[in-house]
Formats: C-alpha cells, sequence, structure tokens
C-alpha cells in the first residue's frame, strides 16, 4: 500500500507491504484521516514522548523507531474484507470509526503509534471488529473522521461534571479547545469562555460556539468570567465577602487545552476561588509549579485523557445528528504526497484546524 | 500580659501591653493552644512565607516582621470581659473555641499571624464575640484545644468526598496526617492506610485509627492499596483489563500531608489509576511534577485549606461527643518560658505530635 510513513525522523512517501488481519480482525480501505497535533509532536519528539510514555506507566505506547511507523488515529474507513473469526455483522464496504487501539496475540497497540498497526496515513488498515462502529447513513466521511478528537472533547467535558450554572473558560482554541467548546455548546452551557493568541482561532471558536472570546494578550479570560459570574457589589479580594457570598457567584471551569510546561501554574494563577480546572493539554515535559496558589484557592485539578468507548460512539451519533458542527474544523485535504507539508502548515496557528489525509487519492 | 513572642526571626519572652477589645470583641485568658507545624515554618521561613501568600493572594495573612508577633492559632480560651456593641450571651468565665481570625474596622487578621491580634502563645487574647463557640460541659480544655488542628482533617476528608467504597492512603502522619486519620475513622472507611518513616507517628497512627501502617522505607503503600482493594486475577499493568474491570476495583483515595518539594510527584507516580489526590500539606515552594503521570492515570488533585466555620463547629462537637479522640495526640505542655525549647523537640518527628503551650503557667 502505498503511505506517508514516519522513517528516520522524517515523513516519506514509500510503497508498504499490505497489512493482514488477524482473527477477529478486519482490513479496510481509509477513506479520511486527520493530522493530530500529537502527531506533530511525536515527529518532533519520539525518543521523549516515548520515555515518557513509559516512565508514566503507558504500555500500549511501544515503538521501535528504528522501524517504520504510519501514523493517524482519527479515520473513517470501509471494510473490504474479513479476518478469521469474524462474524461479518457488517459487510464490506460498510464505512465505520473506531477506536484507534488495536489487539490480537501480541498485546495491545495503539493505531497509528505502532509498527504492527499502521494508522491512517497508508491505504490500508487493520482493526478489530468488536471495534467498529458504523457511519450512519448521510453522515459524510469527512464528518464521522472527526469523531476520534471530537470524542475528547465530550471525554473532557464530562470529567468536568459540569451543572448550567458553570461559566466555562477555555484556553487555547488549537483542535482540541475547539472541540471542548462544541461540547460544551452541546451541554448547553453559558457563556462560553475562550482564549486564543490567534485571531483565526478566535474566529473558529466563535464558530464552534463561544459566546465570548478573548485575546490573552490584550485582555484577561478570567476577568471575563468575573464580569459575568460575579454580581455586582461582591468584592473577591475580601476572603469574608467572597466566602460568605459563594453560592451567588456562578462557579468557573476552566479547559486548559494547550499542554506545553508553564501553563497550568498560569492557569492556576488566573483560576477563581474553588475553580475546577481540567487539563486536556498533554505536556510531556517537567513542569514547575507553586503549590500555594492551588492551595489558597483550593483548586482541582482533574488530569484527563483520550476517552471511553461510550463517550467514542456518543460523539459520532451526536455529530450525525447534527448536535456537534464539525465543518469549521475541516480546513484542508491532502494525499499522501502532501502530509509532509500540511505538518509544516498546521506548525503555525494561524491557517488550519483540521488537515484530512485522503490516501487514496 | 507574658507572652512568647518571635522577635528578630527569635522566641523570646517578655510582657507586652495587655490587647484591648474592640467593638464587638470580647478580650480572653488563653487557657491552652497547640503549637503548630505552621508556626516552626514561619520562624524560619517567615519572609518566604509573607512573600509566597502575597503573590497567591492571602490578603489576611500580613504582617510586619520588624514588629512583635505572637504566635498561637489553635486555642481554648475563657471569656474575662466583653467590648463594646457586644450581646454578653457568654458570660465571664465560660470555656471557648473560636476559629483564629478577627476583624474591626482595620480589616481583617490571622490570629497569631498578625501584629493586631495576638495568638495563644501570650496569656491573652481578643477575639470577636460573633466566631465563639462555648466548650461544651464536661469537655478537657485540652482536648477543646485540638479542635482547629482535627479541623483542618475534617475538612480535607469533607473535601474528598468520599464513600464506603474508598480506600484512603495517607502518606505523612504527622498532626496533619493524624487528623485526616481520625477524620477517615469518624466516616467509618475501612481499611485506613497510613504511611511515615517514622516509628512513632506509625504508632500513633494507629492509635488514631489506622489499619495498616507502612513504613515507605520498606514497603509501598500504593502496594498495600492494591493487595486490598484490587481482586484477584486482575492485571493492572493491562489497561484494557484495568479499564473494563475499573467496576470492581475499590477506588484510592490519597491524602498528601507532607507539604515538601517533591511529594505531589511521587503521590502521581505511586497512585492508582483514576485516584483523587487531596492536597493537604501546605509545600510553600515551587515544586516539580510531570504532567504525563496525571494525564495517564487522570488523576484528579484536590487542594484545600482550612475549614468552613460549620467543620470547626462540627470537629469541636465530635471531639466533645468522643468521636474523635484526641488524647494520643497530645504529647507534652510548656509554659512561655518552654515554647522555644519545645519549637526544637518538635522539629523532629520521633517524640512528640501536639504541645500544648499554657501561658498561665
Amino acid at each position: 500500500m502505498r503511505a506517508t510513513v514516519m522513517r528516520d525522523r522524517k515523513l516519506v512517501v514509500d510503497t508498504l507491504p499490505d497489512p493482514e488481519p488477524g482473527p477477529g480482525q478486519v482490513l479496510l480501505k481509509t477513506l479520511a484521516c486527520g493530522i493530530c497535533g500529537s502527531d506533530l509532536h511525536m515527529l518532533e519528539h519520539a525518543e521523549q514522548m516515548l520515555a515518557a510514555g513509559a516512565r508514566a506507566g503507558q504500555s500500549s505506547l511501544q515503538m521501535d523507531l528504528t522501524r517504520d511507523v504510519v501514523m493517524g488515529h482519527e479515520f473513517c474507513a470501509e471494510i473490504l474484507e474479513h479476518g478469521a473469526n469474524t462474524s461479518g455483522s457488517l459487510k464490506a464496504g460498510t464505512r465505520v470509526c473506531s477506536m484507534p487501539i488495536a489487539f490480537g496475540p501480541g498485546g495491545v497497540g495503539a493505531v497509528g503509534y505502532s509498527n504492527d498497526y499502521p494508522g491512517g496515513y497508508g491505504e490500508l488498515l487493520v482493526l478489530n471488529e468488536m471495534l467498529l462502529l458504523e457511519v450512519p447513513n448521510g453522515l459524510s466521511t469527512e464528518r464521522a473522521a472527526l469523531t476520534e478528537p471530537m470524542a475528547v472533547g465530550l471525554h473532557a467535558v464530562e470529567k468536568a461534571n459540569t451543572t448550567e450554572r458553570d461559566v466555562p473558560i477555555v484556553i487555547g482554541c488549537g483542535p482540541v479547545g475547539l472541540a471542548v467548546i462544541a461540547c460544551l455548546k452541546l451541554k448547553n452551557l453559558s457563556p462560553i469562555i475562550a482564549a486564543d493568541f490567534s485571531p483565526k482561532r478566535r474566529e473558529m471558536a466563535e464558530q464552534m460556539g463561544a459566546d465570548i472570546v478573548v485575546d490573552p494578550a490584550a485582555n484577561s479570560p478570567y476577568k471575563r468570567w468575573e464580569e459575568v459570574a460575579v454580581p455586582k457589589g461582591i468584592d473577591l479580594g475580601n476572603p469574608m465577602v467572597a466566602m460568605l457570598s459563594a453560592d451567588q457567584i456562578r462557579p468557573g471551569v476552566v479547559f486548559e487545552c494547550v499542554g506545553v510546561p508553564g501553563l497550568i501554574q498560569q492557569v492556576m494563577e488566573g483560576a477563581p476561588r474553588g475553580a475546577r480546572i481540567v487539563v486536556v493539554g498533554v505536556c510531556m515535559e517537567s513542569d514547575r509549579i507553586e503549590p500555594m496558589f492551588a492551595i489558597n484557592k483550593e483548586l482541582n485539578l482533574q488530569f484527563v485523557l483520550a476517552y471511553a468507548p461510550t463517550e467514542f460512539a456518543d460523539t459520532l451519533r451526536h455529530i450525525a445528528e447534527g448536535d456537534i458542527d464539525v465543518d469549521p474544523l475541516i480546513t484542508g485535504k491532502v494525499g499522501v504526497e502532501g502530509v509532509a507539508a500540511a505538518f509544516e502548515e498546521l506548525a503555525s496557528p494561524d491557517h488550519h484546524a483540521k488537515i484530512l489525509v485522503e490516501p487514496w487519492r
């Protein structure tokens, strides 16, 4: 098959042996696959990412970097043929999505971050039949391919245990932040405050459902929270007043969607007293915090990763039913020859959100 | 009045002018006042503590270190006389406890960490009448003086939102950890796992209600959690198995009661997947974490501070009713002349938990 391959820290296009479905597995044609920020990070910092994952006990993320890796874990694909011990309940030709994990006698692998399970930057995929979800009639392949990144947003919002009194503050409006905004909208939270330095991303945040967008170079998103969440006359600077008026103040829930060193501390400094902070951004490096800020404000930090299988399925349904509109996110399409250039373009935040790879092009 | 005074970074005994109750305030005789680890820290690192507090927005913690400070915020006292605009509903001679805050025309002050409101290392206190809680008949002054530190434990446990399925793991068995253990016992949680390097403290942990005590130099408290919380045959190393068996595993709730740099990361490394971590220890310095550990395990960190007024009152009641037994904590008593030596002794964990100052001695 033709594929964009990560080889010697570069992306090259090559013809690889076709993958073969094992027992319980299915061979599929990749129809579309989104490029994820994690893939950009993996290309730049693979050793560091794998070391951090290993140290932190991420046993399913293991690759031999001296061997080829085909990345791509946000895919929609079409069933071509069934391996042994499959039920065939979904026929060849059916379009499907799947969580990007696969398992066989050798254990669990991360599709797209594995030597054994090539991802969606190649023409062919092997997936486990039991994880396949049929794409409903009428839902376009492009939109279905956004299921995985939107599921990340849905999971983050679910973990926040929001109520309608909460005022969400989304820090960073890359694809992860935009997915969070869409899922906050789904929950009817309002107003949604979103902050990003990039004008293009602020525009996308509005398209996805943000009510108040902030350029953090000019204004504080936390100040905007105060304006909408704290009744006039309550002086938050007075701890006695703040404590006695707590139930008149709409709680702040901050979604950290950047994932670079320093961001957690920055959010802890800005966040309102008693805020919940959902850490959705993935900071792979060592980071510095000053616990006193978190202690004095009794902050809660919820770190999140990926999604549950039910959340993945729910996300596909929400997209199909139009509850989550992913169209503003899709800003480009390329074939395997265009992936390397797309990686370059995605490094700057001002043009793209999600570029889809169509390996069959 | 006679008092142990923090002056030029030293503890000295001196006679100070008697404090005078303002409007709404009451003058009291200090009967007993516990020495808190924060006081030891303040004597050593006052500038740093005040700077950290100021940076983190702790507006009520302000002192001029060139002027005298009488520390002591864990007190039981006896009413001597009432200031203007008081109701006198509690008569002179009544024993009382109070949250260690006071307020007047000049704003809110922290009793014991203030130039204006001397704490319990002096013979006399000034407190606001509206915050006074009568010590029930039959409750000894010594036990009542433990209300403040035990309220810290009660608040931490309340913030953990425990259910009876939770298995608590208490890291550090100084006075804060011991208070947490007592309040976990109050909630009928079992087994309570507690870890400390000091044999004396492990012994006290058992007296306060710990079911399993661990010397972290020899064993991992998290391994002990696994032994009691995870059914045989479930391999936590397999993420698929761990996810699918999640509801058979009793959740781990870790109470970090040490408060020095490195501890939060250490707990994040050891804590079970999905654990809640309640940060009760107060680390005043900058700290280093590796977010990947928290992300991969979807940890939740709840930072806590002090207690609500209702929790303070509940704690006094629990002690009075014998639901919290504080006797094992009281390991010594001194007069004002003995405070400096007591500070020295408390720096080593092997002899004392709580030393009470009786300034009238």
